[in-house]
């Protein structure tokens, strides 16, 4: 029997709903500007009618709206406090703020990414495997832990911070305050930052003629493209941080035992000029014991992991557990 | 009504173990040498008369046997695999090897940093925590995970590795092949060897003249005497490790969301010298939306966490959770 749940995408940039049907994935998908300078107020105007909307298209009656958010969510899973991207939110409960669209059905709010790594565990690359750990490279780095088919959330629904987590004690401050976290290598600011720097020495580079001459344009499109035509210098760069990921993801396999690395977000599109440094480091980061079984993929999804996995939140309850 | 089990610690030096009684604890306990290089069918025969005389000493019968044990344990909680001080062993399965002194109750394998926690969980400094990540301090730097009263296991059993795990991508070679992994400074010999490299431009230290002059022979309670005396040098040393422990476990509650750590293990006797600088790191190595409610305590149960950790795995079968 069909079922229908609407999951939503909320992004600083971007708010994108799906209603979604729970074999066939994606039946109708929605995109509008967050217009996150508007203020919350509006966001959240914006988010019931493109709900209300989704709804009335769907066949019958859906059965729950799950929204993947930034931001810390409490373990009630219902209030998103103080996401990076959203001047001025502070503390809004979503439950009730969607409860006259919701129509009694329930609304379940979750960090964005254990909400991809939601999607990647029923509909993408994480589908064959119980656990695995998730890591997304966009404008930050973000993390998700899937433990024998469950999100693994932690004690106050945080869990699955890789982004935090330190490589070097020593190393350059991240947004998050700490030295050395990944995300102040692997961060798509940082990274094209470290590329600029490295860059400086390489005037052959194709790079300069894909940024128009000019750096500050510099994004990692860019430097996949120059590594995509045989490009030395953004090849190394790519690897450089590919072995920075590996020894993060190390540290992640030595604590959980779990040997399953799923890696997306944007970045991520840079494929194995990242993926296979990452791949080595990974090995030599794990301790020599626990090498056995290590496996790192590349979720290809994109945005509809975030939508699928939204919907799944809904369909999850209802289900003993994550898989056919 | 009394319920009684057996809890053995199966170390390289010592074979320990104890009659414990659920709510007592340790009844009666024993040690005897392991003598490792007698190889491993005689310290399984050490061990069926040493849990042998235990079970005839119960007023009532055993209810099973807990075993604490170094190596890789399988998912079955049977087999002891190349445990790293006892050499000539390779797979033992000691659930058949004790078959005969067991009478039918239940023999019960786990990794000596898992029942160390567990020890704590009950009996312990964890106590009143339903998660807590342990590190445990000694000739390696063990770990553990408690999660909602339960040993987190991982895929394979091994979770918890906190010792593998790096705090510099171009650090020192732990024995575990990691780079920069926190035994590679915490470990017992790495701390002392890098105590002495420190100690070359400090000649004023005590730690010279409680050491006989000759710091081969330089051990952590040295260390620890001497600061304890006031002496600088050593106090910094402590420092020195205690800053790299915090960085470490921040790391580990970026990815768990678990808030409380419980530090234990010979080591960690230095107390407050180790653990004040310890809980700076922590806290600037954690994000900081994650930095509410970080406390970092110490075990100060020392050996006997093993023995009735090892015990409670078999009350832990009949528990639905760790507590009270």
């Amino acid at each position: 029997m069909s079922a229908y749940a609407i999951g939503v995408d909320l992004g600083g940039t971007n708010l994108k709903a799906a209603l979604v049907e729970r074999e066939e994935g994606v039946v109708t998908d929605v995109s509008h500007p967050t217009r996150a300078q508007d203020g919350p107020d509006s966001i959240v105007d914006r988010l019931r009618s493109t709900v209300a909307n989704l709804a009335e298209q769907a066949p019958a009656p859906v059965l729950g709206i799950g929204i993947g958010s930034p931001g810390a969510i409490n373990l009630e899973r219902t209030t998103v406090s103080h996401p990076p991207n959203l001047p001025g939110w502070e503390v809004i409960n979503l439950r009730n703020e969607l409860e006259a669209v919701a129509n009694g059905c329930p609304v379940i709010v979750e960090n964005d990414a254990n909400v991809a790594a939601l999607g990647s565990a029923y509909y993408g690359a994480g589908r064959p495997h119980d656990s695995f750990i998730m890591a997304t490279l966009g404008t930050g780095v973000g993390g998700a832990v899937i433990y024998q088919n469950r999100i693994f959330r932690g004690s106050t629904g945080a869990a699955g911070e890789i982004g935090h987590m330190t490589i070097d004690y020593e190393g350059p401050l991240a947004k998050s305050g700490v030295a050395g976290a990944i995300e102040a290598y692997a961060g798509q600011q940082f990274l094209t930052h470290h590329a600029r720097l490295r860059l400086i020495n390489r005037p052959e580079s194709l790079v300069y003629e894909l940024a128009g001459e000019n750096l500050t344009a510099l994004t990692p499109r860019i430097l996949f493209d120059a590594a995509e035509q045989g490009d030395a210098a953004a090849r190394e760069i790519f690897a450089w941080v590919g072995h920075k990921l590996g020894a993060v993801l190390g540290s992640a396999v030595n604590l959980l035992d779990i040997r399953v690395i799923v890696v997306g977000g944007g970045v991520s599109a840079a494929g194995d000029y990242i993926l296979d440094p990452a791949r080595d480091a990974l090995h030599d980061f794990v301790a020599e014991a626990l090498r056995d079984g290590l496996h790192l993929v590349r979720e290809t999804m994109g945005n509809e992991a975030g939508l699928l996995g939204a919907a799944r939140l809904v369909f999850e309850g209802e289900d003993a557990h994550v898989g056919d």
